[in-house]
């Protein structure tokens, strides 16, 4: 068990500042890894959630957390990098059709693990935390199990670890759950979810519109958990 | 064939400013694509290749050059990113031992082929291009034919385009070339390797050291070919 290890395997955990992630790092702690952080700013609107990335690193006991530029609104393509999109305020799979919505950055996860990937690297990680969900997320294609398995595979090729012979995990723990059972995993695990913010456009204080995409799954993940939502409403 | 295609079809080349990434642009151009030359700032001590980068993207007709920057040498871990190494002077299997060069940048290919990706989607681009080149460095892991099989597969998954079917080529042409089989072909597409800067140190006027791995490689290329060595040293 990773709780009976003498020297804690270390963990790089992507880390948004949204409640999917804090409650990632939360479940990397308790399974007995020392945590190290990492936030990617590319160029997102809400630089909120970067603020409270580094109050729930502090809030759970990350042992160091990084934060790391990429500027892929350079790129466009996404209404979360791009001024030229509006957010939608309507269900994702309604507003986009064909069923990507417009709010899906172009291989984000992608490229935020390559940069976990790098880190868990210099820091002979033993694994790379994200807190990716297929289920409320499901029209994001780098959100699936496949995709992960994916890249999965590629880590162990693309390093020397793998070379060695090392295994470097990729754990997605809260893939298959639903928003409430993620809510109710993060408060068995003390996440103050006060602390996160996981809308597409909060304000410079961190407070959320309570109307796009991101609010709305939000706010009926407290819901259907029973729990009280202690989101910063603008 | 490519070059019987009414509109173009586009791929991403990825294009350091070196030997390698100039002949495969050319090999790019070669085969039809309409070409986004992509350049990567990450961290590395040889500013000098960037600036080449931009006159190969120039001189080789790319469609549009662009520059991403991403802080890897905020990481650590290589040669190449990190001040607190010095720059073997010996052949890279020697230096290292175990098989694998300190100039090894963790996760670099990784990372240059997720943004590419990112770029890819965006401009719903059929191809990447990578210059990589698993005879010479083959200590490196992310420069090995199964690496690039792994990122093709993950690229399917992680877009938008392979949820919708298309799909988009991980082309590595110089993959199973010698150097001096990549000069050949670089002097058979008209590459002007003048312009080019392969050095680890090469100083601001872009003049190659003649004594680190990547320049050996390069010079024994250019002799193993036949080719005069237009490279400018300091």
């Amino acid at each position: 068990m990773a709780a009976e290890r003498t020297v804690a395997e270390r963990a790089v955990v992507l880390l948004s500042g949204g409640l999917d992630s804090a409650t990632a790092l939360a479940w990397a702690r308790e399974r007995g890894y020392q945590c190290f952080a990492l936030s990617v700013a590319y160029g997102q609107r809400h630089h909120a959630e970067l603020a409270a990335a580094a109050r729930v690193a502090g809030s759970l006991g990350a042992h160091e957390h990084r934060l790391m530029h990429v500027d892929l609104g350079s790129l466009g393509g996404s209404a979360l990098t791009d001024q030229g999109f509006a957010i939608p305020e309507r269900a994702a799979s309604e507003a986009a059709g064909a069923g990507i919505p417009i709010t899906y950055v172009p291989a984000r996860n992608t490229i935020l693990l390559s940069l976990a990937l790098a880190w868990a690297e210099v820091l002979e990680a033993g694994a790379i935390v994200i807190g990716v969900n297929a289920v409320d997320y499901s029209g994001y294609p780098d959100c699936r199990p496949e995709f992960i398995a994916a890249f999965t595979q590629l880590a162990q090729l693309a390093t020397k670890a793998g070379v060695e012979g090392r295994t470097l995990h990729v754990e997605a723990p809260l893939l298959r759950m639903s928003k409430a059972q993620i809510v109710r995993e993060g408060m068995r695990l003390g996440v103050d979810y006060a602390l996160t913010v996981s809308c597409y456009q909060a304000d410079v204080q961190g407070r959320a519109c309570g109307r796009c995409d991101s609010c709305r799954l939000r706010r009926e993940g407290f819901e259907a958990a029973g729990v009280p939502d202690p989101t910063r409403y603008a």
